[in-house]
């Protein structure tokens, strides 16, 4: 059996390695068109910033150790240049010498990745431009960042995973980093009071952020962007997004799939079976909708590399077992953004609105171990749940220590088909360094009980303007201090621990209730309910209001200033 | 309605304080004997080490503060001495007068928490002797060490997670220690080659660790072993564990289970269901044998109290939806020892062997996260997988990053009955500084894919002598450098990288495969298996191996030096 690999990095090694360990016998070509096979691209921000310090820990395999232990026959700076699926051919151009073959093939795996939407090009005498996405673009953008003056100029375009990274090691780097963005906030799979927090952390840090924005063009005088405003600038990395590598795939007659990625089946087979296809230049099946989506994550890649050789194996009769069919998608993904973790998983409510889709909404802002034990961080959560059946619909956690473990715990929760509520009865690790007795996670449970059970109502951030106008009171049911230092308008102030007292100081109408991250408040309305008042809480207390409302406020197109 | 609470801590307070939201016209007594309720219990030994320095940041609540939020009668220095199960009252006795009262309640929660098995008592002159579990305790310990010369000297009695905490603080203070172990190492719940990980710690730190031996008399001589030793000292913790303390619940005639702990029902119901139970007192119900069990954790307490507060509320008709049962216990839990984090969730290997119940054992040691990222540390993981159902059954975790994350997703699998392989297919948070694109907990999830679909076949570190003794050959494939720092007798030295060449120097007859941590020998046994060899991979590699040996050298009875 000959199978030819079409791409060395993530998936496609994977294949390789795993088909390898199926079969001692198969011939295994690896064509890989740059230099490098299986290196570390999501390490590359960081070799940027001087945090990897050396080049060679990026590369994780070489041809020779390939061909050592898994007898590989990897080429590098090969590029398939077509595929003649009659023939079961693949034509495979040497780079360095132009030269064409065709190899024939058994099997093939396309993990041809994904490629920048459109390339951004500097005039004469502009900013160096460069993605960020392989070795040679680490080695040009270092070299570029070794000749720089002092107070080096940076612009990154696109504020997505590889974009923030790109800041934050720009910035690690020394340089003064602009931060264009086309919506009204980085990473836009977070919900805009969630984003708030990456805003207010990239500010800190000093980065110009620049949102409704993008890049025109790139000259002498530094970055044009289409507001008018013209940002200086010595380097420019591209960071704006990209899309499937299928053109081997259409010109070979394979079918695309709606998202123009590479339509493949549950064991990652085209329409063709005897060619497979993996990583980014792929579709994937969205776990809650069960549509074809485009997720470009590593773990993905990996994981599908595994399942793409297993059904080769299987069609040549090696495998004892059925292969396991490649699981849907949620989407899990992190991004440190300056030490601030940032993790998201399923859908957002941005994008479950969209859709039309009814989701209840669960704020919570706990700390990442026992507040008593010193070093503790306030998570900020949010949990998107099925009203109808208190599923997870999505989460997005935010801190700096524990936001990966906490989004862990749910997404596997996700993948076991949990409900919201079930969240309050795992079993998690307690000790006063690592959780509480009441880990965030079961908390956000305890939130759900209490929504899915009718035992308290709440109301979002967004939400409070118009109930005030439809005639509802705000009561503050923090301290005194706590009030004078941050406040909704017209909220009264009645500290929860003085509520009992005052009850016949309230106004008549529905009462929004809310403290600073919302559990006093979830006191207070049991109270004020039981005393047959119309209560909501505030979902997130004054915390998430005042993220969401002053992240509504920036990201407002008419808000922004001129440089 | 009129609810008295005995005992004011975890799950007392989480069950008065739930009932208050639930019921706001309901009078709740909440009984405690100490001085204080809801303290910080899982942090007093890090008051004692300095860690936490604020003694009021232990006390989490205080009676006029859960009066003000809760209006909670909270009744400290109070004792609970009898309940008169046919007129529905308890008999309290003030402890500063000795004055007993008679309270009629409509329902009671015994919070009642556990006791030490037996007391320790120190002679005249001899070292000052306290448990670790009360505010008084730590007020005795911390005024003891004040008085303290320069370089005291303190024997901790019992390695399990109070003792290895005091362990830690102590040495923190800059004491000399000794741990007196019952059994061959601390910690019983691990195995010993993942024990012998804390065994190592212990002995880096300096600690005194005495196995197979216990306390016996205390005097001016200091601490007499039951192996003839004396060890002197001036403080001597007492964690030798615990027994539920049961004796108000007996006293009323209420049932205890097989296990000595108050009997309830999945509503913390006792056989009387106006009295209901929860807490350390409490049996819980195993996860993997649905029998009764005893585990003292503070989360449960939590959870049980809340179940106690749901079933009292939907008795008197104030409850919507029908209470959920209590989720059965996989026993949970985490520790740290000076840095190092021991997690632990089901069944031991050792619970299972005991049971008599089948099991898989998987061990694996990757990278909390991405080797080419600074920082990594190595994670030492142990799954234990019913080899019929592939379900999980238990998991030890050890790391200086990141176990308990790995434990509470494991944790959260169990919860939901996914198998061992599916761990595998979790989408889990993957970015180079919190994981790696295949997570240590998809590792084991491959690795028991592998194994269930018989692709592979592997050894465990305590069977290899037999097998050589039975004519198996042991096979290094790691590098001659690697073999040389330390090697299992008679090994075969053949790098994997080599292996295909040197297929006609193995000897005849079984094969036995090892590494570091396992992954080359996977690949060689797939190789090997490939060319008609009959091999198994060392599971775990020579890393579990030598910690088992080694532990099993240093846990002999016979092999214990004298003092």
């Amino acid at each position: 059996m000959r199978v030819i690999i079409i791409g060395g990095v993530a998936g496609g090694m994977s294949a390789a390695t795993r088909l390898r360990r199926l079969d001692e016998t198969a011939e295994i070509i690896v064509i890989e068109q740059g230099d490098h096979v299986s290196f570390a691209n999501c390490g590359l921000p960081y070799y940027v910033g001087g945090v990897i310090a050396d080049r060679d820990a990026l590369l994780l395999q070489t041809p020779a150790s390939l061909r050592s232990r898994f007898e590989l026959d990897v080429r590098t700076g090969h590029r398939a240049v077509a595929i003649d699926r009659d023939a079961r051919t693949v034509s495979i151009q040497d780079l360095s010498t132009g030269h064409v073959t065709d190899e024939h093939y058994d099997h093939v795996v396309l993990a041809t990745g994904a490629v920048p939407r459109d390339a951004l090009a500097s005039a004469e005498g502009g900013p160096v431009v460069s993605t960020l996405r392989t070795i040679d673009d680490v080695d040009r953008i270092t070299l570029a960042l070794a000749d720089l003056p002092e107070a080096g100029r940076a612009v990154v375009a696109g504020g997505g995973f590889i974009g923030l990274e790109a800041v934050e090691n720009l910035v690690h780097r020394g340089l003064a980093v602009t931060l264009v963005q086309h919506g009204g906030h980085p990473l836009s799979p977070l919900d805009p009071e969630m984003a708030s927090l990456v805003v207010d952390e990239l500010t800190t840090r000093g980065v110009d952020l620049r949102t409704h924005s993008s890049v025109e063009l790139l000259d002498a005088d530094g970055v044009h962007l289409d507001d008018g405003t013209v940002v200086a600038a010595d380097i420019v990395i591209d960071a704006r997004g990209v899309r499937p590598a299928a053109s081997l795939a259409v010109d070979a007659g394979l079918a695309l799939g709606p998202t123009g990625g590479i339509a493949v089946d549950a064991l990652q087979r085209t329409d063709d079976p005897r060619i497979l296809a993996v990583g980014d230049g792929v579709e994937k099946i969205d776990a809650l909708s069960d549509e074809p989506t485009l997720v470009t994550m590593a773990g993905l890649a990996n994981r599908h590399g595994r399942t793409a050789a297993d059904a080769i194996a299987a069609a040549e009769g090696l495998l004892e077992a059925a292969p396991a069919d490649a699981v849907p998608t949620l989407g899990t993904a992190i991004v440190g953004v300056f030490g601030l973790a940032v993790a998201m998983t399923g859908w957002s409510e941005k994008r479950l609105r969209d859709a039309g889709r009814a989701h209840r909404v669960i704020h919570a802002h706990p700390s990442d171990h026992a507040g008593y034990y010193p070093g503790a961080e306030r998570l900020s959560m949010k949990l998107l749940v099925d009203p109808a059946t208190d599923l997870i619909l999505g989460a997005q956690v935010i801190g700096r220590r524990g936001a990966d473990k906490r989004i862990d715990v749910i997404a596997t929760a996700m993948h076991a088909g949990l409900t919201a509520s079930q969240l309050s009865r795992l079993e998690l690790a307690y000790a006063p360094q690592f959780g509480s007795a009441k880990d965030p996670v079961n908390m956000l449970g305890y939130i759900a009980d209490n929504a899915a059970t009718g035992l308290t109502d709440s109301i979002q951030w967004h939400e409070v303007d118009d109930a005030v106008a439809a005639g509802a009171t705000v009561i503050d049911v923090r301290t005194a201090a706590e009030h004078a230092a941050g406040a909704i308008d017209g909220a009264l102030n009645i500290p929860v621990d003085d509520l009992r007292a005052h009850l016949g100081r309230l106004p008549a109408g529905e009462l929004i209730v809310h403290c600073q991250v919302g559990q006093r408040g979830h006191t207070a309305v049991r109270l004020l309910r039981q005393h047959g008042r119309s209560a909501r809480n505030l979902d997130g207390g004054y915390l998430t209001w005042s993220a969401g409302t002053r992240m509504l406020a920036a990201s407002r197109p008419s808000m922004k200033e001129p440089a």
